[in-house]
């Protein structure tokens, strides 16, 4: 994560405004955050709330934010959920002020390609052999069950996650395949299996 | 592949030398062919020779190349036999001119990750029903049978693949996962597996 002081940040995403209200902590001048939610809106006004942070409860391809222009835009699992990736990407690119950063993370395409759940194959006494990865190339609609049944995500492959940026002006920075900590196996024993497959995805890039 | 009329080339792993013989038909002015097999050497100095066209029998990280400086480096499914890829892409970004291009292909990452071979679970009737995945953040040596046996891998993940070309002063142009087309299909039915997970990568970058 680059510095934020003075920064104006755009949380695609924000869901209950903690990471809104964490770049205000870090010195943000100014956040926007936009969720689809407004459950996740209401608690975010009132839990993350603060003078600097406007929350906006919109789908990310809907939200109108004029010609405002910001230094760094972030979006935390959130864009597997979006059917038209190239159309959020050209708006992305138009929000961000000249050598502002795009810094978003998504389920990784290893993960998403196989149609259908329970893709960690085990043996009969429950043991995980593999995963299984099938129809990668086959991008569109993924059933997932999360909090509710039915929300809809969205497989792409790696390249044209990347190739999509590049070729609407972004300058590649950093993919991260994040791994588990010893912290982390302490706190979580099973993030041992991020070590077997990658879950997410973390992409930054810069206009 | 951008033109090549004009250009100086050099082709790490070039094999046989059919590349480097296609590159002198397609107006490159000059092609450096290197590769660590003195029998493919030797074939592409018999069949696949022209006056603007040397070849080197040495290990891709040893070739003693000076100061020169190519338009275009390429290697097709040779880096994945590098140990030390770091080194390698630093040597080539010293060897490529102000603006010139890389590009890369090698074994995919979803397909190197596992340890041991036989990726392909089958049912007992011998269909493919997925293919498996482990071992993912475990970078290092793999087995692989290939012509002789004893041919050693090297599994990278794919952020390490990118991330080390950025570091080093690559600019990422392109990442490609090959699929299958209609005519590799009719030639080659097999191909259809190249739709359930991807067998190669190629990645284009830009001092």
């Amino acid at each position: 994560m680059p510095s934020l002081a003075d920064k104006t940040v755009l949380d695609l995403g924000c869901g209950f405004g903690h990471f809104a209200r964490s770049c205000i902590d870090q010195g943000a001048a100014k956040v926007v955050g936009i969720d689809i939610s407004s459950n996740m809106i209401t608690y975010a006004e009132t839990e993350n709330s603060h003078q600097n942070i406007e929350y906006i409860c919109a789908p990310i391809e809907e939200a109108d934010l004029g010609e405002r222009k910001f230094d760094l835009i972030v979006s935390s699992l959130a864009i597997h959920y979006i059917k038209d990736y190239d159309r959020v990407v050209k708006k992305i690119y138009h929000l961000l002020r000249q050598h502002g950063e795009f810094i978003f993370s998504i389920e990784h395409p290893i993960v998403t390609a196989r149609k259908g759940m329970g893709n960690w194959v085990k043996d009969k006494d429950g043991e995980k052999l593999h995963w299984a990865v099938d129809h990668y190339q086959l991008e569109g609609e993924r059933g997932r069950h999360w909090v509710i049944d039915g929300v809809i995500t969205y497989h792409r492959t790696i390249s044209t996650l990347v190739n999509t940026l590049i070729e609407n002006g972004f300058i590649l920075e950093k993919i991260v395949e994040p791994q588990s900590t010893d912290y982390g196996l302490e706190q979580m024993p099973k993030l041992i299996n991020e070590q077997r497959r990658p879950s997410f995805l973390v992409i930054k890039s810069k206009r």
